[in-house]
């Protein structure tokens, strides 16, 4: 309870991201260059639809965890820049496809692409950014990288099938949603940071810890992101308050209401995520029922317990700037809660 | 049109894919269980959503370009076997996008995975048999292979882009269609051609060849395809006759009657195509169209022409089982019309 305390009264949490954002700043520069360039297209729907969502504010935390990997491994070429570009076009792909799987209207506080421009072009749209992921990260020419992207683009879509097929099924189990979150989300975070290790050489030791620590914030940034879900403050972040609800997603807040509810608190869970039929009313009563069963809290505390992980995991590497860096990005992607 | 006479004469069409069948069966075995192998998924739906494709009964015409041009080639070790099945898993991953794009009902005269499992677990599956042929391709470890199944990948998408957009829309040029045929369907032949000679190492000539190869008759497969949609041939392939039209796909059988027509006509062609008010004698009209424009015919000997740039491109090659097989494969996509 008091790693929930402290992250709620820690003040703005963009600040937490700030040294990482120092840190990379000048290779930041370079990857978005990257970014829009590979996002070109004779084909003028594409960077159209494609820009609409590379643009729309998003911090691009996974890149810059490619970036700043790299960095606490010493490297000292150029690769790190079209493996960070990969990343983001990997993530962002995985957007463009999911909004279509969710049907959802809303991306980082703008209309969807699909709702946009239609189903159709955010699907090929989406292939066509993992397309140019994949011949950025041909055209760097590490085999070990394009070993640990490869995987992880075949388990983000493994934890998207697993989500969908869990969907509007309360019988999942806790371990059920932490086998998705950890497809669909920390194997991103994790290759990202993992590469950065690969490319400089390092030692298997020092590729563990960072995939490690990049598996760690990607499980706890994503269960904050649960979290948020039923939070008013998910509307700061571009995403409406009870998107998870609607869509029917089982998530922890969700599991531990469930089970911890009276038979009466359950049949509203079955009503409202199992059969669909939802109401005005049901989300603050959704939300009500959170806070009697502590779930939000208990997602922020489970999110602080990876993100000890995360930092425990970057021990072996020396102290210093970059170091610091990325483990305050632990503390972002916690405090993004606040 | 001679061409076309001899083409329509020539009997049963597979027996032309008998040599590359012969030639590449003890291969081809292999690339068959490599298949199955990595469709495989703890996640129940992916195996079964995939296989439901993959044994559909395809050809497997790609992956047999990619083991008759390394045979041809005198490749000695196994990569092509892990490559053939990349090859493969692009293509199916293309058809599970392609039929949500589309719409489509049916797929080689089958029940289309969308329509059995919905459009969501089309996208993410296609997803995933994606990020699977990346991984074989990265495990096999040529870099140039790596790139030009890359670019593909891309190239395709940027292919399937451009039609959606073109779809339609009467004021498409024959020039941006066969813009969008060379990418959406040619890029991929061509790929699977020229990596045969890419992991041999054989010279930039050879590699040019097989590319040449790969491009020309994939378009020539392309053509056919699009004259098959509006003839009684396409039930035989498992394809519905005029799913094209209802879709308003503007095909080249399409131009070129369009085209000639008279004012009436173009004006049956806007109705039906461009604003999709389709009514049950119209398919019958539009083919009626087509004859009294010659139309099919002409398109069949536009495939023709390009079966005949394939097979001068494979000249420089010495004669031998692997030449006449894959010469044979050129009249298979081409007599598929009759």
């Amino acid at each position: 309870m008091n790693l929930v305390v402290q992250v709620q009264e820690r003040g703005d949490p963009a600040a937490a991201l700030e040294p990482l954002m120092q840190l990379v700043r000048d290779e930041m520069g370079e990857v978005n260059q990257i970014i829009l360039s590979q996002a070109r297209s004779d084909v003028a729907l594409i960077p159209e639809l494609a820009q609409h969502l590379i643009n729309s504010g998003g911090k691009r935390l996974r890149p810059m965890l490619t970036i700043g990997a790299a960095k606490l491994c010493g490297y000292r070429e150029d690769g790190h820049i079209k493996l960070a570009a990969a990343v983001e076009f990997m993530h962002t792909a995985t957007l463009l496809h999911d909004d279509v799987v969710d049907e959802s209207d809303m991306r980082r506080g703008k209309k969807s692409a699909r709702l946009l421009w239609g189903n159709q072009a955010s699907v090929l749209v989406g292939d066509f950014l993992l397309g140019q992921a994949f011949r950025m990260m041909v055209d760097v020419g590490s085999l070990g990288a394009l070993k640990i992207l490869s995987e992880a683009s075949s388990i983000i879509a493994e934890g998207e099938v697993m989500q969908l097929a869990a969907s509007k099924n309360l019988a999942t189990t806790e371990e059920d949603y932490l086998a998705v979150i950890l497809a669909k989300t920390a194997a991103l975070f994790s290759a990202a940071a993992e590469i950065g290790a690969v490319i400089t050489g390092r030692s298997a030791s020092e590729q563990a810890a960072l995939r490690l620590y990049g598996t760690n914030i990607g499980l706890a940034f994503q269960l904050i992101d649960d979290a948020l879900d039923y939070s008013g403050e998910a509307a700061s972040l571009g995403k409406r308050v009870g998107d998870d609800f609607r869509e029917g997603k089982i998530t922890l807040p969700v599991l531990l209401s469930y089970r911890r509810g009276s038979a009466e608190e359950r049949a509203f869970w079955r009503r409202t995520l199992q059969d669909g039929a939802i109401e005005d009313a049901d989300l603050d009563e959704a939300i009500a029922l959170m806070r009697r069963h502590n779930a939000i809290e208990e997602t922020i505390e489970r999110a602080c317990l990876y993100g000890k992980e995360a930092r425990e995991a970057l021990h072996i590497f020396p102290k210093g700037e970059a170091r610091t860096a990325l483990l305050d990005a632990i503390d972002f992607s916690i405090s993004r809660m606040h």
